[in-house]
């Protein structure tokens, strides 16, 4: 059943060959999901090469404030600089590539390296390195700077030279509809990283389709299990759903006109380097937050709009990112790959910055619902990557209301064929 | 010491040397036990084209009852159909691969994928899978089927698309020895699986000797120690418990023909695909069971046979089992390859299906010996794996009491060439 | 940022092109330090060809007294035979491999094998195999012995077939600095291992500076933070260190030469095999011991000395040892390669062979500054194997008081450029 002959294959032939044959309308074959070398491309022609979404600017408001991601093997530091401007170097001393600063959160006038206190200052000049000899020029030794940008409050980093070009386009169709709820302002309420026992794409993946929401029924109370689906393709079960949907549907957009609020759906998943999906929609129940009765569960409100039955606006940024914002808080989720078969989510809330905990509201109701919906995709990520790690396994159909999941595989596809054309 | 070239040389050709220059009558060379390339070659070569003793019968007694075991990277279903018949399949769904049932044993009218419903018939037809749109054809997507076939209540399965064509003979010659005990109707009384420290093969060669069996201080008051000694090479030491061992025989060996219980050693270790060996032979004590007194643990007896003092039937089949059937119960054990220094054993204690436990047999007194005897025996093979991987190993002299561990190395060596050759 | 190509390259010549363009002057590329080829060449080229630290003679005092050790993959015994020679022994049966003795220190009169009993004498010969046919030839079995050494009570061992004829020079040179302390008769007061997450050479390198020392608060104490500095590259915060240790060194070497003791620094790092430094030096404070107020913390002192206020004797010795020796006792490092980037340091504290614990010294006060040292160490050791992980690291300027680190640098680079032209 396996060939005796699979281990002795040259090592690049696999991948382009792989990338070749993939077939449209099927998951991608294991190795993309199971083994190094194809992980290893994954770091060089995606993670490497497009924006990632990295942190909020609500973690850095003040000059001196930094917050640390690893992506893949590069750590990084984003931090806000003395001119109020973000900036990300990598998180590597320039003298021994000590790590600079410790993994985490905080504020510092300079960043002083833990070892031999080499002191840059945050515009990534290197300003004092002890005991060096006259001839020594700190000039030639600042931090690597890596791109970075912030779009309505969420903040992206780019490792490549060039960062690919349409990110201008992208940023400025979503600005208009993250601007109201001024996310670049609001406050951090809390932040969970969870090690998921699965490749980034099946993360990436299982977020794109709600043809397994029965596994989150916390979720279900508020979010509409209609994701993906038609009307044509749309279960019968899931049909007072729909009529639900449909009601809560017109009242919101009626709302959103009112409120001048952009709702239309922009889906360009697979046509381009900064594949994204935008719209904003209804939730059930009260339909204002996602909470156990669909009730708001902070005041005030992001951004000070007036009312809190708004729906969410649901976000998708390729290749790391997805975010939902409603008006009493948002959730950004930002998958960070550690190995073919682990992978950081970090999920973080954020709440009007005068939303005082305990006060204005319940940590514990604010997260309970992306906790527990958190958790039961990670047993599901774990759950494909043990099936797929399978020899038996061969890719199987998507389902039509899995059309997100296809397009993801399409555009990760066209990737890294872009990617392995330039080498 | 070590070449610098060493790790320098293609990998292929590394593994069809190291088959072609194996020395008769030494240990294998450190790669055999430690190298993931010839890992990967025991799974193909080995674990994917023989039979695999995977399950009991008495694991899945009823239609719908199923059992789980991971065969290297394969995670496998075993389970009971409507129409009582065993089947196997490949534990993934054929949707998107992911695993299909959870680990453990279970019953389930249909098998229902934790992911997005697929719903299988315990034939493995899909019978259900949502939200479809009318060209799908679920007749492509039933699991995919695995070999399986009980042998007096052993269960076996082959992930090839051809098995060995010999089993058909062994199994025919070992049922006559199983029969007599009806494990097929038998009742799970305890499973246990641990992990060792070491390569599948130390597993097994560790079983073919009784060369250490003065680290099983419990094994040894019933098990009699001279196992693969002849009378030219005992030791003087084991002088005493051999002449207990010839009256012993000679009264069982009454017994057994007085009883109609085939008993001759049949041992075709080397000479064939599925090398295998059979014995029934004399216990010391009571002569009983494996118990602090040799006396049997548990009523009523296996196949309701009429006396307890029957020895033990000594199965041994190649590549990962073997068995020891006692007159009141029945030891099982499976060897699971993880990774080149890592192997579950997996035992499984087997009673009279109407015994009840703390009534008719105490679970500790069953197990005490055994579990014992496991323990001990993984300290040995982390001790041999250790020593192993040190470079300055080199391939040792087996005693002539090692014989079977060589004829096993023998058969392993030949199972290799063939695979290499077929490739 | 990272090439596409990079994990296509064939391997040795990966290894030969990066020793050959290593730039002066500046730390090491990161595959040195991160991967598993280089790792490799690291055991064949440094760990198997050189003089290994590896015990002291205090931990086998007696005739049968032996320790283990186990450098890289190699597990060996160190032990004093029956008539008191030291020996070292690979740590592998020479029946089927099993590690013979299990890790640790301890006493026997024979070396008996825990899997199969083979039975060695303290001179490795084979003295017993049981059940062995008449044509076994037990002179063909002894264990493989492995080139050992005391060098004033200092223990190490080489792998190769022909050791680096340099040692007996450097042996020659260094004996007369440490006979007077006698450690050979000492007795072992402590021994830690602890597990840093950092390449072993990362270990070695921190020792060779104290451009980071303001991270050891309890050793500066006692430890004046000059090391390495010159009156010209001496910052200006260690000028009252400065002229505290003219003062103190002063003093010392008053006694030093009144007492006859050696103490001229030699430092022969980079223009041999066997790389060393060794010095005698004053300490701050009471200058006696590394004790919070620099008074010695155990009576008697070594060697039967007159006066505590003695300063330490300190030897560095290439490829994996330091030494601290004070008037009250000693302190061994060993350092011993695990992985890439896992590395055990084993440190040794050794006192006067008549002092008890408890009334002569407290443990507590005698480990207290080295446990805290080596605590902080690793914690940098970690950090510079995190930052160097990143692809954005390139190596960066040594300082001028890094001098002994670029040294060991160019023994390491040497050492490598040797052993690959041997190849």
């Amino acid at each position: 059943m396996t060939s005796l002959g699979d281990t002795k294959a040259p090592e690049g032939p696999r991948v382009r060959s792989a990338v070749a044959r993939r077939a449209a309308g099927r998951s991608l074959e294991a190795p993309f999901y199971t083994d190094r070398e194809f992980f290893g491309l994954d770091i060089a022609a995606i993670f490497t090469r497009h924006w990632i979404f990295a942190a909020v600017d609500a973690e850095v408001p003040e000059p001196g404030d930094y917050t640390t991601v690893d992506i893949g093997p590069y750590p990084v530091i984003v931090l806000r600089d003395e001119e109020e401007n973000l900036r990300a170097f990598h998180n590597v001393c320039r003298h021994r590539g000590a790590r600079l600063l410790d993994a985490g959160r905080g504020s510092a006038g300079n960043l002083v390296c833990g070892y031999h206190k080499w002191t840059y200052g945050t515009d990534g000049a290197l300003r004092y390195a002890p005991s060096q000899p006259a001839s020594f020029d700190p000039s030639c030794f600042g931090l690597k700077s890596v791109h970075v940008r912030s779009v309505g409050g969420l903040v992206f980093v780019c490792l490549a030279d060039r960062p690919p070009a349409d990110f201008d386009d992208v940023a400025a169709r979503i600005e208009p509809y993250l601007l109201p709820h001024d996310l670049r302002h609001a406050k951090v309420a809390a932040r969970s990283d969870i090690v998921e026992d699965g490749n980034w794409k099946l993360v990436m993946e299982n977020n794109r389709e709600c043809y397994h929401c029965d596994g989150h029924p916390e979720l279900l109370r508020t979010f509409f299990p209609t994701y993906g689906y038609t009307e044509e393709n749309l279960p019968p079960q899931l049909r007072p759903a729909h009529e639900r949907y449909l009601r809560a549907d017109a009242e919101t957009r009626e709302t959103y006109e009112r409120l001048g609020l952009p709702y239309a759906l922009i889906e360009e998943l697979d046509n381009r380097a900064t594949g994204f999906r935008i719209q904003r929609d209804a939730l059930d129940l009260a339909g204002e937050s996602f909470t156990a009765d669909g009730k708001a569960a902070c005041r005030p409100l992001l951004g000070g709009l007036p009312t809190p039955r708004l729906g969410h606006l649901a976000l998708h940024m390729q290749p790391n990112s997805w975010f939902h914002v409603v008006a009493d808080h948002a959730i950004t989720f930002s998958v960070l790959p550690l190995a073919p078969d682990k992978t950081v989510l970090r999920t973080t809330w954020l709440v009007h910055p005068e939303a005082t905990e305990g006060v204005d509201y319940d940590l514990d109701t604010l997260t309970k619902i992306w906790t527990a919906t958190n958790e039961q995709d990670a047993h599901l990520v774990a759950r494909a990557q043990r099936g797929i790690s399978s020899p038996a396994y061969e890719p199987g159909p998507y389902a039509p209301t899995e059309y997100q999941v296809e397009a993801f595989c399409n555009w990760y596809i066209t990737r890294l064929r872009e990617a392995l054309d330039d080498d």
